[in-house]
């Protein structure tokens, strides 16, 4: 049993997004239906449209940076009613049964969590994400969008906000901690805020100074270009932790020089090429390269819960649903601060 | 103020040790002088000889692993006296100052600590190493060998037992921990026994099965052939810890692909060629690669101490002076089980 839904949807790889009507399941017991009010642009979905990372599934409807208000649920549903706001991140749902999902991190669901677009659910139904008018989830992958944090504002934290937000608490980022952000983007500038909401003390890491300013009114108490090679030799041994935001391949040799003793290099994009560094970096001063992918259920809903109670919120720019491929490429371009959010309301109401 | 001791030198990168007199400075205050017993052969003394890292300096007296008994003590020493059996490491002085050294981890000095051999001290002179009668170290870089352990097997544990020790400790390797340890030489069958004292799962990761026995018998409860590719297919996600001690160029993916969630692999050896790898491997499991260095003088009496009260101590095969040459062939071999002692007591007692 299905319903149809306006979304912007490419038909095949690097399309133009077109509205289009998809169909959703009709709600199940435990399902909640969500009025999509915002839904973040992250890159991942320029990656995924334009099949840069791997073969997609078309027709393809991305987003899942998901905000909006409940309007229907499941006769099961017991932790949301209609009325409630509510948000979706990366992912829809995950296997609940493997050590991973039991310790709430279902993001590395041993099965495969089911993920939230360009994917397939368990039963082998194609998944279609936030660039729609609603969609139909699972409530144990429902979060709560706190009270006093706008749904435009919300959006963007159901991926940049865990993606930075899971590895800063993993790894201690607080109060005596030096905490290296490299790049600020959309990921960047949560970081720099949730790692200062947290007591660290942070330093932006990036290309040119032109957005200096904000770094240091976002939290930041130094700001550095990476285009002078200066930053590198003044900062050896400097960090604790280093989150780096970039998905372009860079010197690691030049970053992990940055680290003190034990401390953590944290990769969060995925460049396409490999990492590739001399063993010696680690040995002699015990540091660590790692990765991080967003962040579990529980976790997320902390996140949220956390940056609005410090008001460590998303810099955004709405834009209208015939605006997303003017967006993408000012994506491409670095040209936006920090994240655009497109008004799901300005969605097409007929196809074309 | 020098006296001479004798000593097995290389007088040119890759020429065979030969009897020489060398140096030593006289005792200061808080040096402590000891009477060389047995000293173990690392691969490193190999690599150093034939500069296959960096630019040596000769003559070079190699010998890190070193044990032997006080014989007499500067003004101001308190904590050795003549009689106390004692042992020396990979280095021999550091700063004293930095927040590594005040931290314990004299090793990471942040001013760099003096090697025992092939280095120079603060002063700009050469330090040479274990393969001579006697030596000469301030009394805060010596440490006190345990009753109940010979010197002859007490030596290894001064590089390898600590280079290992220390990991297993930092990372956690005990009771519901799986370690795997890749490589059974002098590092590995050390890592087999410390990690299985310290009641961590632990199973080896060896090119073949040749030594099966004896890693069940220092405590491994599996042991797998890395030559056969159900090894890598059957231990996916397994493995909180990876303690590689190989110092050859291997396929980083396969091991990755072993670590289970939040599992790291610490790298022990120092690879001549960068590690390279795809960084969704880290993000995928939020894994680690980690690099680790011996470890500080506190922690090496603790090693120490739990080795004896443990009796995990290293395997050895005792070889004369004169052997010293054969020996390295073995070892470049991996034909030695599992560690050459030198018996300083087979020097030459003159200069050919």
């Amino acid at each position: 049993m299905t319903f149809k839904v306006m979304a912007m949807a490419a038909h095949s790889p690097g399309a133009e997004l077109a509205a289009t009507l998809i169909e959703r399941r009709e709600p199940r017991p435990h399902d909640v239906v969500i009025d999509i009010a915002y839904t973040g642009i992250c890159h991942t979905d320029i990656h995924q449209v334009r099949e840069e990372w791997s073969p997609g599934t078309f027709p393809m409807v991305p987003g899942h940076e998901i905000a909006g208000t409940v309007s229907a649920v499941g006769e099961a549903v017991s932790r949301f009613r209609p009325g409630d706001r509510a948000g979706v991140g990366v992912f829809v749902y995950s296997c609940r049964e493997c050590a991973d999902c039991r310790a709430g991190e279902e993001q590395y669901c041993q099965k495969g969590p089911v993920w939230t677009y360009n994917a397939r659910d368990y039963e082998g139904n194609e998944t279609y994400g936030g660039y729609s008018s609603q969609i139909v989830v699972d409530e144990n992958y429902v979060l709560r969008i706190p009270d006093g944090v706008g749904l435009d504002v919300a959006a963007p934290l159901l991926c940049a906000g865990i993606t930075v937000y899971s590895p800063l608490a993993h790894w201690g980022a607080g109060p005596g901690k030096r905490v290296a952000v490299v790049g600020m983007g959309g990921l960047g500038h949560m970081a720099v805020k949730i790692a200062a909401a947290r007591g660290a003390e942070v330093t932006v890491l990036s290309h040119t100074l032109s957005k200096k300013d904000d770094g240091l009114r976002f939290g930041a108490t130094d700001y550095r270009a990476t285009s002078d090679p200066a930053t590198f030799s003044g900062l050896r041994r400097h960090f604790d932790l280093i989150v780096n935001t970039l998905s372009v391949n860079s010197d690691v040799h030049e970053y992990l020089e940055l680290l003190a003793r034990d401390g953590t290099m944290v990769v969060l994009g995925l460049p396409s090429g490999p990492y590739s560094f001399k063993v010696d970096m680690l040995t002699s001063q015990r540091r660590s390269v790692a990765g991080s992918n967003i962040g579990g259920i529980r976790e997320t809903q902390e996140m949220l819960d956390f940056c609005a109670g410090n008001q460590a919120l998303p810099e955004i720019e709405v834009v209208q649903a015939d605006a997303i491929e003017a967006a993408y490429e000012r994506v491409m371009r670095s040209d936006v601060r920090y994240r655009f959010v497109i008004d799901i309301a300005t969605l097409p109401t007929s196809v074309s």
